[in-house]
């Protein structure tokens, strides 16, 4: 409000500020690409362009920031799930071990099938099979024995193909884009098949995803008392499939809110895909296609494990974005 | 690294940097208190010493702030719960509206207590029995439609005893307490026997609570199509009861750890404050016991709604934090 001229020591730290904006500025400039790894084709030109959109202020697709709701399913989508969903081969090995008091259950399905680490019979199980055997064999442990349990098996346990721990066989391109939308104010959720207590233990460390963020099957509980102190214990019995119909339903009733954004892999991220593109203004839809044979897999249509068939369909009849691995991703691995 | 004096304008600059810093460190030091609702005794006291304890880096007690988990139940705990739980007068209004077409609801339990409008004989039901009439009454709305009946009904409901809206009857110094928590780092969730339907199209706006920190009593759902358009569908049957023992589990199901932090004030909120102590480390549970029959209720051992018995027997034998409304508190709430 005062015209009289700015004392001396205001002035130079006036000219000293602006001077170090403007080097903030060029810096920011010269900054790394946030989505170094992914080629700039369609698939990344239709995200940038999607996030810009939403996050103008003023602008016709404006979102205000907590509507800015992210959700993203694990398998395939995230991470690898081939030659097998990783969870499926926790049960398996975790059968093995089990299997020294149950000598039984070399003769009894399903454990006669996870004992013999038959991959495809393992598959052939279903999703259902695999969480129903996940709730049997684990049931009467504390939820913080599970949890050890995973932490510990996570910790030592190889990719079969790669050698490489399952917390390495994350896709850098979906590590970045995490980083990139929650950078613009995004909050980001896993929504997956796989039990919610699989993934809670690591996917803050691995992706940055609180465990409050992550949506998943789950197991019924019951509290109980142990030495006095309060517990939650495993019962041996299927709460609830986030799977297919149940994305949806496992959305609302977790974030009670539509996501703007989803990204999947398979026809059981259909439904969740279609309930975000129903809402009102801006969506972004997006599937991962396995295409790449020689850094990562090629599979979709007749796949035993991630099929992308009537999804694959819908996203080409109304024009969501599909990540083509092979031509869009740079990097797909970090160790590549 | 250099030895040569600064340059002058960058030492002006540095001076005036200092003497802003100063003014700023000043200013927080005037700032208002940010629980300026509550006396200074000891609950106060005792959740400032907490919240110093586990913010303090390096410090003993230091939670990191993605495990800086604090849960409030919401009836009698955020806002108050007599006469009758909110949701109870939600849902007899509701079953009033409805009536209209269902004139055989007159000779049928429970319509016929709710049509009534006998408070004591409504609370009688339970808080199963009332969260069973909410489903059977409002199965085959949408998640969508439900939520615009809420909004429309806390838009004109008043509270029958103040003629305030209910959504004006929350505690000041909870509020606050909920800010302060949030300003120091905390996640705040909402945990309540409640309907999480009922709750969420109001809690962010009342609470700065956003839908997915809300945990209550669920409803089951299905995926549907209308009109070409995914939709979820309300069922006429409970899914999970969020109350007593249930409130652990459904902490656990939907965070994924265990909180630091928990509020409640009723033999309902128990388990939930038994749960969150009996995790290493510091710990915080406060009930807020009903003693003020003249700016709010007084109530504790033997209400029927939000009864504080064995709560209240157990925070006194472990030492927990009684808020004694009358004392401590110096507003209750924002109109008086």
């Amino acid at each position: 409000m005062s015209e009289k001229p700015l004392p001396s020591a205001a002035a130079s730290a006036t000219l000293l500020l602006a001077l170090l904006a403007g080097l903030a500025q060029a810096d920011s400039i010269r900054a790394a690409d946030p989505l170094s790894s992914w080629n700039n084709t369609a698939p990344k030109k239709a995200i940038v362009a999607f996030v810009e959109k939403v996050t103008k202020p003023g602008g016709p697709d404006f979102v205000q920031i907590p509507e800015r709701i992210a959700v993203f399913d694990n398998d395939g989508t995230l991470w690898s799930e081939q030659p097998i969903y990783t969870q499926f081969q926790f049960v398996m090995d975790r059968v093995k071990v089990l299997a020294r008091t149950h000598p039984e259950w070399k003769e009894q399905e399903p454990f006669a099938t996870a004992l013999k680490g038959d991959l495809d019979a393992a598959t052939a199980l279903g999703v259902k099979g695999m969480l129903e055997l996940t709730a049997v064999i684990h049931a009467g442990l504390t939820t913080d024995e599970f949890a050890l349990i995973i932490k510990d098996w996570l910790a030592t346990a190889r990719h079969p193909t790669t050698g490489r721990p399952y917390t390495e066989m994350v896709y850098q391109p979906m590590l970045e884009l995490l980083a990139y939308l929650r950078a613009k104010g995004f909050k980001t959720f896993i929504v997956s098949g796989g039990s919610v207590e699989f993934m809670r233990p690591w996917t803050e460390k691995v992706y940055g995803i609180p465990p409050e963020q992550v949506i998943g099957s789950t197991t019924k509980t019951k509290r109980a008392m142990r030495d006095g102190t309060p517990v939650i214990v495993r019962l041996p019995e299927i709460e609830f499939v986030d799977d297919r119909d149940g994305k949806p339903i496992g959305i609302f009733g977790h974030i009670g809110r539509r996501p703007i954004a989803a990204f999947g892999n398979s026809d059981g991220d259909l439904e969740m895909l279609q309930w975000t593109a129903a809402g009102r203004g801006a969506r972004l839809c997006l599937y991962v296609h396995h295409t790449d044979a020689r850094r990562e897999w090629e599979y979709d249509r007749k796949s035993n494990v991630g099929r992308l068939d009537k999804g694959l369909d819908e996203a080409l009849t109304r024009g969501w974005t599909i990540v083509n691995m092979k031509e869009d991703w740079k990097t797909i691995f970090h160790f590549h």
